[in-house]
């Protein structure tokens, strides 16, 4: 049989390996392995494509609605990372010829993802090539890629790389066409804007080649096509030497903090410039850059030990990686999704997830993160507001989904149809699993006891716990017992809607 | 090296064979091998996926518009072709273990598509597979597809089908994420509505199986995901025993002219009783059904004989089999899109080709279809008179192109961006490429010297000539020479945008 597809061998050095390609396993890994750091999400999906593959780069706090019927989602946008190998005449595709080796790296300390592969062409040409792949902690919006190739033989090499606005979130387009640049004969731009909110986004990509460390020029075009831009780099190498390809490239959106009054043109330039920037670094200069920022603003401020096998200690480790991919610790009109930013789930919302599960770890580590999620919530009381005088009641109801700000309640109303009735399934979530107002508030609370922040209470703290207590207030209804009752509530477990006094509610 | 992708050598039987699976020519054989019936176009893209595949099923005449900033299009629906077999664990793909052979031929006087195929998997075991496909010409809203497997060893096979709305237009969604039905256990429905021409598409499918002739009900499931509604049918099979699934789907909408008059649920219906219908005849009788049809109106009708190699008249009748497949010949609201309906480009619209190169077939061998395409040209000239007003000019000015009737003038007005200078490249054709006005009137002026079809001209004809004459006189200038010219013209020749006095145009 195989072996086990994830090994956990090197977990002393920080690092997760799959040992081998699974195209039944994409999606696993791509999740697993993702890159990012609170700004953006990046799948590890690989550079060349595959069927079943779900390629995502999340923005945080971009939502967009795709249709009236629906609610707002974080969109799927351009992606960066699909680059096409022609080796000789063969498409680079582990499906076919044969794989000799192959390992498939994330050091969660670093935040670097490497892919070494030798493979043997249908055409029996043999071909060692890594690939390497970095979102920056300290640099928000780069992402880095380095494409290495060392055929054995003499050979032609061609790089089909760019910028793919062809992407959806499984089929719902959240991007108008968007305009093409191609700067100086090098630097390709994208910027599309989101169907509904009018969030411009601007993608920048440009490339940097060298063989054995020495700059070379491949011979390239430069295509534009609906939703597409991208070159094909033609090269010539010799047996046993190294084609090195770096890629840079960024993303922008004028919901940024840092494009508050820009101009869309000066957005561009800035983004350009960025991007020049980056290129002028280098890949491995990015990447040091990236991993002291993650000893910094991570390994340092939460330096967890465990007395026990090396696993349990990556295993802690490996959460507090992926808490910092997901939380948008930058940007207090946002808050961290359900599936973080490693996928299309949950749309991107926030549930009460934040304050039961993942609070506690900021409020001990970095309550500045914490104090900033806890700003969202008092940032996002006028949608409370609006949804307790909707459904009459008084105080601040929180949306049980939420997500940007003046949203106010994102929770789908129906998911999907019954497949035997054909009637639609009604979300009950969002009319009465009302806990969530008690879990912000709960997480308001424990954020003060832990941090004594007495400043965030007396700007936003006591109003939102009063706010809420209101609420909790008008909800009660009287019983023939003389007792006050909440009733046809969901609690935690949402498989049971339309209880009364539910035990974790109450 | 590698013999021709496509082989003639049966054009004496009216087939033309791809000859190897290869990867990089897959769009070229999916629009070559196309199906469809004028109702709708079906590219042949293979059941199981590849990168770099288009799929595409278009219905003629259901234009949309994806954003303001976008003119109509056609917009691609959903997929029931995409069938993935997964053979004792592995997925069967191409790409990976051994083609042992293989060749896929389309039948032009049938119209039936087969793909035969014997592959050895990576794990050692032999599968022989046939895949054959059916648009009925008859029955224009029926695909008939079928799967046989014959595996040389004891095994399991699993059949994932079912009916996928996550297709785009190179990105562009065009569709709501619709309701999805499931009836009686096993008829799946997708009815999604596009997005601003507000057109209900209703799609059915389902499946039937035997092993060596005799009916098996194999192990199912039914998954419904965001555009998706799937089965997963697994079937244990002898080894050199044939298991067939035969895979019935149609697709209305409410633009058509059968649905006139009926609520949705009541189209609902008419189409799962049509699919039903389908189902208890079978692919064979369906497929005999459909072959008759090309019989009775097409070779019938239009025998062309070539004195001359058999590649002669297998090219004339290719012709006649895309003709056929290209044409809305069931609706006057409709014509001829210039890339037909095997693909995007064009974004379906009817340019001047209808009436010079396409109308002559028509008028001599079907002349009830010609009429049928010039009534559209007369239905559309509310549009033709307001382009003409818009423009300070009296009578009909024919759009460039043209779509749903009261789109009017539906060219881009710009083609993407100059990748150098960023400007937006302007598309003059539909501003200045007048000819169109005279290339219209020709056609119907041609109709009429070749049917002498008095009662179109009456009816329509002599108005529409009329109209295009005024525009005509309305457009000259006089010049300081005392004659009348026509400046500031596209003529045929695309590449030179404003000509004076071009040839011609005048």
């Amino acid at each position: 049989m195989n072996s086990a597809l994830l090994d956990f061998s090197r977990a002393k050095d920080w690092i997760i390996t799959e040992t081998r390609f699974d195209p039944t396993a994409l999606g696993k890994v791509e999740a697993n392995f993702c890159l990012g750091n609170g700004y953006l999400g990046l799948r590890s999906a690989t550079e060349e494509r595959y069927p079943g593959e779900t390629r995502d780069l999340l923005v945080a706090g971009t939502f967009d609605r795709f249709s009236p019927e629906e609610v707002t989602e974080l969109p799927n946008a351009a992606d960066v990372t699909n680059i096409e190998l022609t080796l000789d005449g063969v498409r680079f595709d582990l499906m076919q010829g044969e794989i000799l080796s192959y390992a498939r790296s994330l050091n969660i300390r670093t935040g670097l993802l490497t892919r070494d592969v030798v493979w043997r062409s249908p055409n029996g040409k043999r071909y060692t090539l890594r690939f390497e792949r970095v979102v920056s902690l300290r640099r928000l919006h780069t992402i880095a890629l380095r494409v290495s190739v060392t055929p054995d033989e003499d050979g032609e090499i061609v790089l089909r790389s760019g910028i793919d606005g062809r992407m959806t979130n499984d089929g719902s387009q959240h991007f108008t066409e968007g305009q093409t640049r191609y700067y100086d004969r090098q630097y390709q731009q994208f910027v599309p804007r989101t169907i509904q909110s009018d969030i411009h986004f601007v993608f920048d990509a440009s490339h940097r080649f060298t063989v054995e460390g020495e700059a070379v020029e491949p011979k390239s075009d430069i295509n534009i096509v609906r939703r597409r831009i991208f070159s094909n780099f033609t090269l010539r190498v010799k047996g046993g030497q190294t084609l090195v390809m770096e890629k840079f490239a960024n993303v922008y959106t004028d919901r940024d903090k840092e494009a508050e009054g820009l101009t869309l043109p000066e957005l561009q330039e800035l983004a350009l410039n960025a991007l020049k920037g980056d290129e002028s670094l280098g890949f491995d200069a990015l990447a040091e850059d990236s991993a002291r920022c993650w000893e910094e603003k991570v390994w340092r401020r939460a330096p967890i030990e465990i007395d026990g096998p090396d696993f349990d200690l990556f295993a802690i480790r490996f959460v507090q990686y992926h808490m910092q991919l997901m939380t948008p610790a930058h940007d207090r009109r946002m808050n961290i999704g359900a599936k973080g930013l490693s996928g299309e789930g949950y749309k991107g919302h926030t549930f009460w997830d934040t304050e039961i599960f993942l609070l506690p770890y900021f409020i001990f580590c970095m309550p500045e993160v914490a104090r900033s999620l806890e700003e969202y919530r008092y940032l996002s009381l006028p949608g409370a507001h609006a949804k307790a005088a909707h459904n009459g009641f008084e105080g601040a109801q929180y949306p049980w989904e939420s997500a940007w700000l003046d949203d106010g309640e994102v929770t789908p109303e129906y998911l999907g149809t019954d497949i035997l009735t054909g009637q639609l399934i009604k979300v009950w979530s969002g009319f009465i699993e009302i806990h969530i107002t008690a879990d912000v508030a709960f997480g308001v609370w424990q954020y003060y006891m832990c941090t004594g922040d007495q400043d965030y209470m007396d700007k936003y703290g006591y109003e939102l716990i009063l706010d809420c207590a209101k609420f909790w207030l008008s909800r009660l209804e009287p019983g023939e017992d003389g007792m006050l009752h909440m009733n046809n509530v969901v609690g935690p477990d949402e498989y049971k809607e339309h209880v009364n006094d539910n035990a974790f509610t109450n």
